[in-house]
């Protein structure tokens, strides 16, 4: 840091994402990337002609993949916010609902961001462990006196908390915001969304990150009532109001209204998860039960980071956290069904060379 | 705003971005966007490949298009920084370098959004008037005591000040950073570039959006010295460490690459603003001397309100601010000769039917 920097950032820890190594070609499960291209439709929304519109500014109030996201999921426009990429939309969430008397809440064991947005916009947080299963306890949440963020199902565990204990902690919290960060949702767990209507307290956050192949487009966004989502545009355009660019606007509109390829490269995810949870289980891996696009387990002869550390030099790279409770893991993305198996031959070999 | 949303955004103006209308086409001179198409070689870059490769994150490190950025201005790597529209590198600086004991030091006529900045991260103001000729005067930011934030050309006026004064900003302010937002030099002014090597307290921000034909792109950076550029990294990844899509970072590297075409439509929009300046002064508006794609120019025989309302009802969009000091001014984005014999003679009409 500079002599510049304002002191109230001294130490702080950026968030570290995965390694996006530029040179050797890796098989690379360590990111919760999807391994299939985007739909169809995203190809021949990205048209020349729209190529050459990029001089215009995008639409700041993404009218046309706003309802188009809305229309997926029975809302009104004025329930849903774009975001560049689902952290954004965290981050909004941060800004708006926490300050000095507002603690954010999360698990002890969750998405790493939660910590990162709390130390940069100087918020206070109160860190829930999760239970010895690494589950979340909605017990642990009862009046919680905070912004409470759970992410549905949970990483890096791929852990899902049924939608009735959802419910309850948003029952339990109804003076506080309850944001749900559903990135992961599409794999098996179930969506808050029905809940919108009947809680004033609810934001869920999405992404097309994952289901909807879009990583590189950097697109979120945000479900909620239209007071809610009133709050987070004020945040919005008073940071970026065209957050969102034009070609990902498009991709968006585009990814969503192809419902029949996403449900076919999530089935294809899940039935790889399973065939993977099986083989790791069958070569001695406690693996947890997933709902997301990854696997969390634990080796049985190899440290997490021995494990990791050996994968890397066969080129296979999954992703280790170097954290207490979870040091013995890695997080495994669900790639096509060959990227597993080669994740399975690698492990073979390394047993065999022990 | 909702009743959970925090009270430190009690009453909070966001910033309000130039009318985007999706209905009725307009000739639209209100946003300064270029009225020519990106550089033939963002078209290539922008390939079938690549779009079917956004189900995968873009390199976090921007690391092509950083170097593209970085050979063109003659620096390295790592003193660029490259973001989602010039407005997250502001917003960076602001998080970065103000705080409740470093005020953000700007014009009272400048970028709206240096005063939203201010508001959304809660670090008080020093706002410093312009001379009665609307220009910035360097002796007033003597030791300022903040964060200096100088638009320079200076928007809405565009104005621009020498480099010498802006030199001298930057001697009389050596313990606090100061920023030059030189989102619109391109079109005549002068870069502050050859003063980064001697003056550690310098961050320059530019933008794709104007010279560059990519605002749909969103495409931002800042130009500092690697201590400080390393401060607003951390900044970056404490938010959204994929702040660039994939396809925004091709499109970026390839514009930057064809200075070619980067001088023929920055010398068309300089040739058609002192062409629309000399038809208006000629029609007895007062024009400002401007180096931006953008004229400040009063009418004589209207308010500005009126006169911006009166080319909206012939088709033509221009922006009015609704401020002190400046109401009576309209600002025109320099399109192409075309649209600007529309805006005169639209404003021919207007005259006969007064």
């Amino acid at each position: 840091m500079s002599k510049f920097l304002s002191s109230r950032f001294a130490g702080m820890q950026p968030y570290v994402p995965g390694e996006q190594p530029q040179g050797r070609q890796y098989i690379k499960l360590n990111t919760n990337e999807s391994p299939f291209p985007p739909a169809p439709g995203v190809l021949s929304a990205l048209s020349r002609e729209e190529i050459a519109r990029l001089n215009l500014y995008p639409d700041p109030d993404a009218r046309e993949a706003g309802a188009a996201i809305a229309a997926y999921y029975g809302l009104q426009g004025d329930e849903v916010l774009l975001t560049n990429g689902s952290d954004e939309a965290l981050a909004f969430c941060f800004q708006a609902y926490c300050d000095a008397d507002t603690p954010a809440v999360y698990a002890d064991i969750t998405y790493g961001f939660y910590k990162v947005f709390a130390r940069i916009y100087c918020v206070p947080s109160k860190v829930i462990p999760l239970t010895p299963r690494l589950e979340i306890d909605p017990e642990a949440y009862r009046d919680a006196g905070g912004t409470v963020f759970l992410a549905n199902p949970n990483a890096p565990t791929g852990l899902a908390l049924p939608l009735e204990q959802v419910e309850w902690i948003l029952k339990h919290n109804r003076e506080n915001i309850v944001v749900v960060d559903e990135a992961y949702v599409d794999f098996g767990g179930k969506s808050a969304l029905p809940l919108l209507k009947k809680h004033d307290n609810l934001i869920i956050v999405q992404t097309m990150s994952k289901a909807r192949n879009l990583a590189g487009a950097r697109l979120g966004y945000a479900l909620s009532n239209p007071a809610l989502i009133a709050d987070l545009n004020n945040m919005r355009f008073s940071f970026n109001p065209y957050n969102v660019n034009r070609l990902s606007l498009l991709a968006g509109a585009a990814a969503i209204r192809d419902e029949a390829y996403f449900r076919q490269c999530t089935a294809a995810i899940m039935e790889n998860r399973a065939y993977t949870a099986e083989e790791l289980r069958r070569r001695g891996f406690a693996v947890l039960e997933s709902k997301a696009n990854f696997l969390f387990a634990k080796p049985d002869r190899l440290s997490g980071e021995a494990y990791y550390a050996a994968l890397k030099g066969k080129g296979v790279l999954v992703r280790h956290f170097a954290q207490p409770r979870i040091a013995d893991y890695v997080r495994v993305s669900i790639g096509t069904r060959e990227q597993m198996q080669a994740l399975l031959g690698a492990t073979d070999e390394i047993w065999r060379e022990l």
